[in-house]
């Protein structure tokens, strides 16, 4: 699949210069004190411990749907977009409790383990947690400064710094629902649908390929019309990180196989299932939801009734509904070529995942 | 004092906009759902609860010091380091486990007590945390937005965002500096004075100021004769700040005194008087330091070796001595008067406060 290639040429463009960039600020930071040092070590090797890209590479791709005259610029721009990732995933990692990311240690686990291991005064939680919010803060300040640094047209540079933090609102306010569908008894399915247009379809696919876009100066037309390729991509994207999340490989995927059952996570997956069963099965369902010691039997029951309920086939329907709408959006879009292939690449990459 | 004059106008002028800014960004969140309008609802009771605006007005001002042509974009910068501000107290404040700020509930707190109010499901301290990471983010998210979109010199411009943005790094690195003194055993002069440089010099005072600079086509000579003047002057703020916080008024504050003991932070008043004394009151201040139901008459006890051991007075002289540098430093320098007479402004109202 020439998707793979274009991945993988974009993840290793962009890790290059992330690491030495990440390298420059070490040294910088090793010139403050000791611990600068290593929170800026402990960021770097997060930074660069994995992940697709994918936003990366639409941003990348975004800009080549058009003639930009941005030069190696777009790559700040792709930097800024995994920075403002590793930003996210740090802060979300401290709200969802979870302790691996990436195959490795989450940020707060980290700074944990290290209290554990040298000091005795005060929580070792709360001291990971602490370190970790301003780890994760330090990750979208080194983001922005990129941003101003960019050496390319001024206007189209503020449009992408406007974008790029307009998102960071959307997906606060994605994070926000999320967070609450925990707590609230009902969820419902519209809720969940502005959570996933938020946190997944706005963050994941809109935002890089606008921030791209912007970067080759496109205009206020080309912005909608990405938005609605986007969108229902983006979504699409969710519903089947959800499936993945519930009916995927645990190797393949790097983090363990219910961890949104676990976390209490209303997906469509549950809520679906939730509006057809009847109660000794809801009362199951509302009970193992958010229990952190969830057994594999409690998984494997949750399991058969999204299967029975025909939860998994309404999941699986919408995300080929929203798949087909981005698809429609893409076909009538007349784009640079590199660019387009792309776009449509991405499209069959989703449908095929299995991580 | 000219100086309450200068510092009165620009709260006026930087809140009222802050206000409107703030009403525009609550209708946006409306649009999107309940709980996003009541966290930007609860951010804009949180920056406009008070403070000093003395961050503002240092950007304010900083730019009178120069001939700039940057118009009211001066103040969209102004408004962007008091919603930085806001994102720092609101991260720290979880990270202290303050309950209240600026007479008010810290926003964790607020939404620690909303849980209370309404939900029974998961725990209301992780609850209020969680909600309050992602509060302080969209306030740093929203500075530079603001940024962003500022009319006025696009080079000029981009410095802005880089300098506000680097700033927030050495914030960061002194905060590391901050959570590690808290339970590392011994804590280093050096160490301290690295801290309050970065964590108060270079934040309250130079960045500010450069901001401001910048925005008037400031050259790099200018923000070095700048520092010269912000880094002692910052430092000495600090230790103000410490001395208050011990023997000041808990009603002209705002908030309790001796929270740096009951937080264990390690301040000059404390390392020197740890210098000082002799194994018994050495073991009693280890002890109180960090200890979060201290007792009066441990307060008490605490102010006595303080002033005993002579540390008051050092920290006094030493404040003294920075703020003599600073006086020295902006005596030397030629700017417009409006600007150099609020730098000067500041220094005899540093001198004096009493909050």
């Amino acid at each position: 699949m020439t998707i793979l290639n274009d991945l993988a040429y974009v993840k290793k463009e962009v890790e290059k210069r992330l690491e030495e960039f990440l390298d420059e600020k070490i040294s910088e930071a090793s010139e403050i004190s000791p611990s600068s040092r290593e929170m800026m070590n402990t960021l770097k090797d997060f930074v660069l411990r994995g992940g697709k890209r994918l936003r990366a590479a639409l941003v990348y791709y975004g800009y080549c749907c058009f003639h930009g005259e941005a030069g190696d610029a777009v790559w700040d721009a792709a930097m800024s977009i995994e920075l403002v990732q590793s930003f996210l995933l740090i802060h979300d990692d401290i709200i969802d409790e979870d302790t691996t990311r990436r195959g490795g240690p989450t940020i707060h686990q980290r700074y944990h383990d290290l209290h554990l291991e040298r000091y005795t005064r005060r929580d070792p939680r709360h001291f990971g947690e602490s370190l970790a919010i301003i780890c994760g803060d330090l990750a979208l300040a080194l983001a922005n400064e990129i941003l101003g640094n960019m050496p390319c047209n001024a206007r189209f540079k503020s449009k992408t710094i406007v974008a790029m933090n307009r998102m960071i609102h959307r997906v606060v306010y994605g994070e926000c629902l999320d967070i609450l569908s925990e707590v609230e008894n009902e969820t419902t399915e519209e809720e969940i649908h502005m959570m996933y247009r938020l946190k997944a379809a706005a963050y994941t696919i809109e935002c890089p390929l606008h921030m791209g876009a912007l970067m080759a100066g496109g205009t206020k037309k080309d912005l909608e019309r990405l938005s609605a390729y986007a969108i229902p991509l983006g979504e699409a994207f969710q519903i089947q990180d959800d499936i993945l999340g519930m009916f995927g490989d645990e190797e393949k995927l790097g983090k363990p196989i219910g961890s949104d059952i676990r976390e209490g996570k209303k997906t469509f997956l549950i809520v679906k299932a939730l509006e057809k069963v009847h109660l000794p099965q809801r009362e199951f369902i509302k009970n193992v939801l958010g229990k952190r010691d969830l057994s594999d039997g409690d998984l494997k029951t949750i399991k058969e009734i999204v299967v029975d309920t025909g939860s998994l086939d309404y999941s699986r329907e919408l995300a080929q509904r929203l798949i087909e709408e981005a698809r429609g959006a893409l076909g009538n879009y007349t784009l640079r070529k590199e660019g387009k292939d792309f776009l449509a690449g991405i499209i069959e990459f989703i449908v095929q995942r299995e991580y």
